[in-house]
């Protein structure tokens, strides 16, 4: 263990400052603000423009809804581990802030006007989507990994992603305004990949630390419920303005709705004695955010998006109860936060949905096959790309946690003897507030 | 015990989706987008067509706001119960979830145009309205019953409302705009009668798990600061746009802030020793927001506004010091959140308010007579079908907690054996992590 | 300690009584409504007139933002002392309630009109702000005062601020559209020369209650996250409209992701192992929003934000971990939670960032040497009315906690002897329920 803290403070701040200078020298040369004057020039963006003929500031509030979405609804749904709560939340606001960072650099390189990315709103928006595809990744292999490693899985994941999504939204054409393809089903397929690859045998029975308790499970609804607010937003955001942008709004709130019921319905049918899980409710009651994406701006009415958000529902609770533990005995595919249920499988049926109302004419200028082919892309990509990025994170160079002190904050961060749960755990051999002087903010 | 769990598992998930099933019947049947092609012909809801000239997006911000409110407010203010913070926030969102869709059908059927009824963002504000009256009531009968029980209460509650409503706001023409009669003191006497119809004499001495711990009192308070910062969205989001909105945003933050001096300096004023009392401090800081509910778009004056908060925040804060302890004694009303010093008296205090408001002439074209029917009938609605709807939930057929089961989420959550604080209870018998591999998602 | 107890029975209620109903009666008589009538006349005001030519409402989104900064933000960045959540979170909304009413009326007494204070969304977003001083000194005093004192800080720190911001901002047109001077080096210094005249000998070592547990750090960093998520909201709200509006939210979005992966890469440096400590996590990942906010609508380009948030990013870190200690030791000043590494020198930084940027030309009509006395002046009004305001609270008659009640909320709340963490550090003599009963609801 000591030669991984020591690695820590070797590699990680190199790491990182070397990722956010060399960001920042990019951002010198080829970014600047979106202010009004080059409007009448970029032709190539149509979208924007338009919602700028009001003010630069319309999606704000928008905006702002997606961002709690990343730094408070992913931070704090992973928050359910007892004694990862710190690198939940925390590694998730690092590997967001450079990832969007990151994202918005390369989602924009195909853009350029005079040799420049201008920043707006809605391309803040979309580098905050581009790091959700990174957090859902981190779901997956949550507690098994470094900062280090999530740092290069971040660069390398975003880049891919970027790549895809240039080719199924720009080049095909293909219409997924909620991403259930490029965003879901892409980030949970790619973390399932990486999650392969690092496999580790000595987790087969299980972890005494991947568990939650009380307050833990209370933390990760603060993220649920966030999520479930606000996706919403995440749907609508980049949606065409005015009748779409509703259509996406109301889509994904009714989806969310009937998603409900059919996941505290599915969760008390499953388990024994017809009790609730804490697993399902915080996750499952998500999955008709996910499902609907794809379609959430045609014109599907609200019982189509009430059906999808239903069926995602019941897929996704049932995932947890049965599919998660084959994928982990069988597969070697140990997913600690679920994702495949309820960003991998409900990402598929979103596009797997898009296709139908593609086929059935909910959305003039869209092809069923091409939407097709955005959903074999997204998974094609997030597949090879996760086993390669999953090698690149194998490399022992960069550290990785010991089986025994998996899904534990104290091995990344300071203080954890201190704790009254770790008090507890080591049946009171310790004084509570032993330690705790160097929390101490006032004295040396 | 087992017997309850058993229910459960029948009785829940066909209810749950049956009430889904059926919703979506009468969403394919009736429930269509608003959207910009039929603005022309609908003139039965000039206010929502004069907001949509702009935007049909204009209140989304407000929408979202309210949104929060009633799914981190109402949701963790509840959490307060140290063992019952699953239910609180969970059984929240299942009531909200399904209350939404119904209320959005029931409250929209006086309103319906060529048989449709056209969904827009304050159509969506009202139903997340209409769900505030059943999260009330749950409050008054929180740890009580089962999710049986409230999935029934949900159903009625909400036709009830609607009735109510319409008869008061549409026909009687009564200004309302923050609801303080139609949802605060309907919500809460409507509880307070299904509270004393499902009376337990069994608690009448307390129950060890009826109250907080330093943690979930922690959570409680989120859902206070949220219910406090957002109140004025709540008062104000379907106001006439332009200087009535901004009347109804400012009244309502002063008289909150006003509110919230007058019930710290209450608190400590009665409670021994001078000392604040966190039950005080995590409601009756609110009452300012319910009681300008109904003057908040009236043009009373940021000090009119805050007269009445300063008056809210007293008479709330001595109703949990004196009366919740007589009416469970006296009158049988086991008032577990104490919705009637929240809700009930300040909401009966904002229709009181209304009526003088009205008489000094306000708000044109309001009557103060007519303002007087409209609390009356409210009550009046709350009291009568409160009793109904709670003698359908006793029907045994339902189940309901045992009285030395109540106020604990084990009853109805799996793996509640595992928690830290169990195990603490258990005087220490468990092993921490004994148990937690059913939460461990990785492995079967 | 029963002296305490009783004079907040008395002390308190009074204080806050008699400052809630001057503030009442000051209000019925200077405070109306901005409605649209009078927005001919009010040319004093011309930034106001432009916004709400297109509605009173538009600015709301953002007043919501900063709102959740103040009551969520800070307040639950101060619950990082695993024993002082109520007072920190519970006085934080005390002072601002207050401090917001206060606010508006000193803000404004300078732009009267027809003797008239007029209430506008951007008037209450300015209140707010003049909050966030108090609460910024807040921290540095926590733990260690009353809540008489505090409300009487309250009292004369925003009186302070309001003179000296009108001296910076109106009179010698000073640039600081997101406060790096004016509020947050204003509000540090003003606390840490309050917590100089407050030194307590007797903490010199350090209080076994002054530390953070497993589930306090993660309160605080629902604060943390909050505060990361809305600053751009802080720095821009009060911008002009259009592109220095779009500019201050680009410029401190930017900001602080640079400054985020410095705070994680210095932190690792500089602790024995590399490990990251919470406490830099916490603090140190906002210092780039602080330090961006003077220059945030200037053209200082992304790249330029980015330098100032890496900058303050590893500024506030080392000085967390190096400069506090010294602090405390050799000048006396224990800064509770180190709003010297937080908005102390930040907000210098930020002040220092606006002279360069006003040399280099990148905001009209703007002088560094101007610049230069505004932050002359905050830091001076600061450190003297600081000094002032700390002998004024020193006063005994309004009673101060004792050194060994320090860092616990027992001593002004209600039942905490109740808690399952006192229970603990009781060495388990108290049974857990013990006392519960006073906080049952539901029974006398």
């Amino acid at each position: 263990m000591p030669s991984y803290a020591t690695n820590m403070r070797l590699k990680f701040p190199i790491l990182a400052l070397t990722l956010e200078v060399v960001t920042i020298v990019l951002y010198a040369l080829f970014v600047v603000y979106d202010t009004g004057d080059a409007h009448g020039h970029d032709g190539s963006h149509a979208k924007s423009n338009t919602t700028q003929s009001t003010s630069p500031m319309t999606l704000y509030p928008m905006f702002q809804d997606v961002h709690v979405m990343i730094f408070i609804g992913f931070g704090f749904l992973m928050t359910f581990l007892k004694r990862y709560g710190f690198s939940s939340v925390g590694i998730n606001l690092l590997l967001a802030a450079f990832g969007l960072q990151w994202g918005l650099l390369l989602q924009n390189i195909w853009h350029m006007h005079e040799g420049k990315i201008r920043v707006s709103i809605d391309r803040m928006i979309n580098a905050d989507f581009s790091t959700a595809t990174v957090l859902i990744s981190f779901g997956a292999v949550l507690g098994k990994t470094s900062p280090v490693q999530l740092l290069i899985m971040t660069l390398l994941e975003i880049t891919i992603f970027c790549i895809n999504e240039h080719l199924v939204v720009e080049f095909l054409g293909v219409s997924d305004v909620g991403a259930s393809m490029t965003i879901h089903a892409f980030g949970a397929y790619f973390g399932l990949a990486v999650a392969r690859v690092l496999y580790r045998p000595g987790l087969r029975n299980g972890h005494e630390k991947e568990g939650s308790n009380y307050h833990s499970d209370m933390f990760a609804m603060i993220g649920t419920v966030y999520l479930w607010m606000f996706w919403p937003s995440f749907n609508s955001a980049i949606a065409d303005p005015g009748d779409p942008q509703l259509r996406a709004v109301i889509n994904t709130y009714f989806s969310l709705a009937a998603c409900t019921l059919a996941a505290y319905a599915t969760s008390s049918l499953v388990e024994k004695k017809g009790k609730l899980d804490m697993v399902h409710i915080q996750n499952a009651t998500l999955a008709g955010g996910v499902a609907v994406g794809t379609c959430a701006d045609m014109d599907i009415q609200p019982f189509g998006a009430m059906l999808i958000g239903i069926t995602a529902g019941v897929i996704s609770t049932v995932g947890f109860k049965f599919l998660t533990p084959i994928l982990a005995s069988k597969l070697g595919i140990q997913d600690t936060c679920g994702v495949h249920n309820l960003h991998g499988m409900p990402g598929i049926l979103g596009g797997l949905a898009g296709i139908v109302a593609a086929a059935l004419g909910k959305k003039d200028g869209v092809s069923p096959g091409y939407q097709a082919c955005g959903l074999a892309s997204s998974l094609g990509f997030a597949l090879v790309g996760g086993l390669v990025t999953g090698l690149v994170m194998k490399i022992p160079l960069w550290g990785q946690p010991p089986d025994q002190n998996c899904f534990e904050d104290s091995i990344f961060w300071e203080d954890m003897s201190t704790t009254v749960f770790n008090a507890y755990e080591n049946e009171h051999e310790d004084r509570l507030t032993h330690g705790d002087d160097s929390k101490n903010k006032t004295e040396a």
